[in-house]
């Protein structure tokens, strides 16, 4: 590699564009992809066949979201699988992880500690908080807040258009509460949150807001006590 | 690249194979594959580490589809993301966005001006109408048809086969009419047909067919009204 | 390529790291990585942009995987679509497909004639047996056995931490036996059982043992009989 990056350990076919910075013991996988004006902190593994720092595009149908996008900044020590998109406009914090197939949209925060599943999605706009759980498969929708110690397990499922893109509506994912847990393939419906420590079971539905605390299950989702 | 692709502006590491057919203003990302025959129109933007124009393949317990495949047909305006793979024998209509790790098998059609989401799964013999929306993670299965402007959510599943290979069966996927909606992680049984309009809601299952203009909810779904 | 691999059909930019194995007649496409000591069988066919043979790595909060792990065994007749994951300590035996997009992780089995479906994800630990058919999207959670000839459909979740993070706790997937067929997006929850031949219906949640032979669906599942 050029001299910027003469304590970059990369694989070959490894496509570095213009105005990376990249710090120190950082690990590139083969056939990765660093798109222009990323920036990767220390102690960095990235897996192979990966493309990382994308700048987003649409359809006429999709809504914009390319304007005032910095480009993508990963901080210390946080590792990442293998084919794995990442896109500008987003900050993933120290000590993350991020397992193989997955991808993280423009303008989402992760904070430090979290797990990002293999297969998992977050859409554009949403923040993760600390120390939480994504499981593989599972689906952030855009727009939606993970406070810290989140637990979402996998093929969880949100939706954040209850018009299901029949009206103008303003966009909203679920909120979700510190320490709340929500179980595998559980659905969640636009705007609805999930209060502190409250538990949803696995397959629930969960049309409504929840408690703090409570334990919801079954379709649509109610408390069980 | 060789003289036929002067317009094209490719990344590295990029690899097009014979006979393929690529129109003006074409963008193709690092890493990308383009197998043998694929046609591409203009305008066309394809991101990187993509796998382009696949011929079928399976093992003994699978069903032959490699038959009569035509190559691959892009057409104009069309917008591809990352790692995608798309195979041979199907049509991609004009201005269709295919999100990122999104994968489309053979003898597919995708009308113009639709959008597949990321991770979306489209399987083989499918036809999915104009102006449709399959969000990310959903599953069209094989055999299926979507008229036009039909939304499906977040992590939509369906199957084709309700024996699950026990018996032979001509397989059946759902048809899907007009305007339909389909809220996240709903599940839809083979051959059920779901009329003009009608919406299923969040995690519903739905074992029969919805009339034109209902609403159904629940597991099985039931008419709400 | 070197002369160790003079059968051996090698796409372009294909990386092949020390001390692999490759037997007879085999395909590897465009842009695919074969990490270190990787042993592939005769009559394989891999194909492009895919990760082969990968050493586990991890965040502090997830669980040491990486201790005593042999490299990845791959069995003859084997077909591996495009943008593959499979992990090192895993064998995947004779005459398997595994489709597009598709993870498995580290120390599992794979029997011979099974199908993994595309984007289909296989955790740790886990031992899928003979002609077993893993659907598209389909999750199979670490520590899960399915015996030989079992059908899970399209998106099946399963889960294998009752306390989802939050006690220590032995972790154990479904115990799925020969012949059992699960619907397509069904979730299993930790450690329960299903019996020979059993069928759990669409979408169902099941969240206790399930008899040989019954039929059973709804949110919880019961018996249909």
């Amino acid at each position: 590699m050029s001299d910027p990056f003469q304590n970059v350990q990369t694989g070959k076919n490894v496509v570095i564009e213009e105005d990376v910075h990249i710090g120190k013991n950082v690990v590139i996988g083969h056939n990765t992809v660093i798109l222009p004006g990323t920036s990767i902190g220390d102690n960095v593994k990235i897996g192979a066949n990966c493309v990382i720092g994308i700048y987003p595009e649409g359809n006429n149908s999709m809504r914009e979201s390319s304007q005032n996008v910095h480009p993508l900044i990963i901080k210390n020590g946080t590792k990442i699988g293998q084919l794995v998109t990442i896109y500008a406009g987003t900050l993933v914090g120290e000590n993350v992880f991020i397992g193989d197939l997955a991808s993280i949209r423009e303008h989402v925060l992760v904070g430090e500690g979290t797990v990002i599943g293999r297969s998992a999605v977050i859409e554009l706009n949403s923040r993760i908080g600390k120390n939480c759980t994504v499981q593989t498969l599972a689906y952030v929708t855009g727009d939606t807040i993970l406070e810290n110690n989140v637990f979402l397990g996998p093929n969880v499922s949100m939706a954040n258009d209850k018009y299901m893109g029949a009206k103008a509506y303003t966009l909203r994912g679920p909120y979700i509460k510190q320490g709340a847990k929500v179980g595998n393939n559980a659905s969640l419906l636009p705007g609805i949150q999930i209060g502190e420590d409250a538990v949803v079971g696995a397959g629930a539905v969960v049309t409504k807001d929840v408690e703090s605390g409570l334990v919801v299950t079954g379709v649509p989702a109610k408390n069980q006590s």
